[in-house]
C-alpha cells in the first residue's frame, strides 16, 4: 500500500473564505471533476459511505478522497487499503471544520486531470462545517438514526445548506425510538427541495438509490 | 409546567475565558453547589443520561439544568416536563460551544443558594467546547457505541479534558462492531485517570454506578 499522504493544514483568518470557495468551484468546473462535500456527527458512517460507494463505482469513476481530522490518518489509511483509492489525509491540528483554503491544499496534492470525482470527509461536526463553504458542488451530510430525530431543530443550518441527506443506520429503525416521517418533515421545513435517501452501510440497504444519485450529479453537472 | 427560560447568549470575544472559568469555579465553591458540564456528539444520549440521573437523585440532591442548544428549546422543555426540574435554555445562536461567560449568564437565571448541583448539557459537538473551559467542577463525556472505537483516535483533545467517561448505548455491543478493550486502551493512553463506566440509558444499565459516582462527588468536593 502507498503511504497516506498527510497534509497538516492551518486556517488562514486573513483569507476570503467566499472568494477561496468561487476559485475552488472554478478550478473543478474546468477540470470537469465533481467535488462533494461530505458532513455529519462524529461516528455516522462517512468513512463507511464512501467505502461502500468506491465500492460500486471506483471502476467506471476516477475517484479521490480527501480526509480530514483534527488529529490520526486512520481514515486515509482505510480508504486507501480497504478501496485502493487515492486518499489525502488533511490533519487540522484541533480545527472544527475545513475552509476552502484546506480543500484548496488538498486538491492541489491530487492530480485532477485524472479524477471525475473527489469525495471531501469534513471533521465530525454538525456545527462548524456548515458555516464555511468548502467550493463542492454539492454538500452531502449524513444524520445516523441512533443520533435521534430531533437533530433538524437543533443544528439547523446543516440541513439547510445540503442538498442531499443520507439517513444511516436505517436497520436500528425497530430498535430506536426514531420518527422518521417527523424527521423528513423537520428537514423539509428547513430545506424542501433537499433529497432524502435511506441507507444502511452495514447491510448495504439504499446504497444503489444514493449511488444513482451521485452517479447522475457527476455525469451530468459538467456536460453540456 | 413552567415555561422554560431562554437566554440568548452570545461570544464576547474580548472576555478572558481562564479568568471568566476561575470565577465561576470560585463562585460555586462558595456557594458549596457542584458544576458539572456534560459534552458529546450529537444524539449520543446527554438529555437521557441527566433524565435518568434526576430520577435516582432528584429526592435528596437539589438539580438545576443548563441546557445549551444552536436553536430549538426542546431539551429544556423534556428535562422540566419529564422530571419537574428547573431547565435553562442558553441558545447559542450557531455558535458551537459553551464558554464561561455563557454559563454565568445561565448560572444567574438560577438560585444558587437552593442547589447542590447544577448540570450544563453543553453543544452536541466533540471538537469546540473541549477547548474552552466553562468554570465546571469537574468534566463528563458521552460516547455512544455507535460512534464507533476510534473516536479518541480523532478527538483527543476531548478525552484528555474529562473526569468521566460514559460509554452509553452498551446495549448495542452486540449488533456493533465495537471494541471495548480497544476503546479503553486508547482513553487510557490519553487520560489514564479518567474513570470509564458502561451505561445504556434505555435498559438502565450501569446507571447506579454512573449516580453513585456522580453523588459522591456532589457530597465530597466541598465538605470539610
Amino acid at each position: 500500500m502507498d503511504k497516506v499522504r498527510l497534509i497538516e493544514v492551518k486556517e488562514d483568518i486573513l483569507s476570503d473564505n467566499e472568494n477561496m470557495a468561487s476559485e475552488v468551484r472554478e478550478r473543478m468546473r474546468k477540470k470537469k471533476a465533481y467535488l462533494l462535500n461530505l458532513m455529519s456527527s462524529p461516528g455516522a458512517g462517512k468513512t463507511s459511505l464512501i467505502l461502500r460507494t468506491l465500492e460500486k463505482i471506483k471502476h467506471d469513476i476516477r475517484v479521490g478522497v480527501i480526509e480530514a481530522d483534527i488529529d490520526s490518518t486512520v481514515d486515509a489509511e482505510k480508504v486507501m487499503e480497504e478501496s485502493g483509492t487515492t486518499a489525502i489525509q488533511l490533519r487540522t491540528g484541533g480545527f472544527c471544520h475545513l475552509d476552502a483554503a484546506m480543500v484548496t491544499q488538498g486538491l492541489d496534492a491530487l492530480d485532477l486531470d485524472s479524477l471525475d470525482l473527489v469525495i471531501i470527509e469534513n471533521v465530525g461536526n454538525l456545527v462548524c462545517p456548515a458555516e464555511f463553504d468548502t467550493g463542492a458542488t454539492k454538500n452531502a451530510m449524513i444524520l445516523s438514526v441512533p443520533e435521534g430525530d430531533d437533530k433538524p431543530l437543533k443544528y439547523p443550518l446543516m440541513f439547510s445548506i445540503c442538498h442531499v441527506l443520507l439517513v444511516n443506520k436505517i436497520d436500528y429503525l425497530a430498535s430506536e425510538d426514531f420518527d422518521l416521517g417527523a424527521l423528513k418533515q423537520r428537514v423539509r421545513a428547513l430545506n424542501p427541495d433537499i433529497r432524502i435517501i435511506e441507507v444502511s452501510c452495514k447491510t448495504g440497504e439504499g446504497i444503489n438509490t444514493w449511488v444513482d444519485w451521485l452517479r447522475n450529479e457527476v455525469e451530468t453537472s459538467f456536460s453540456g
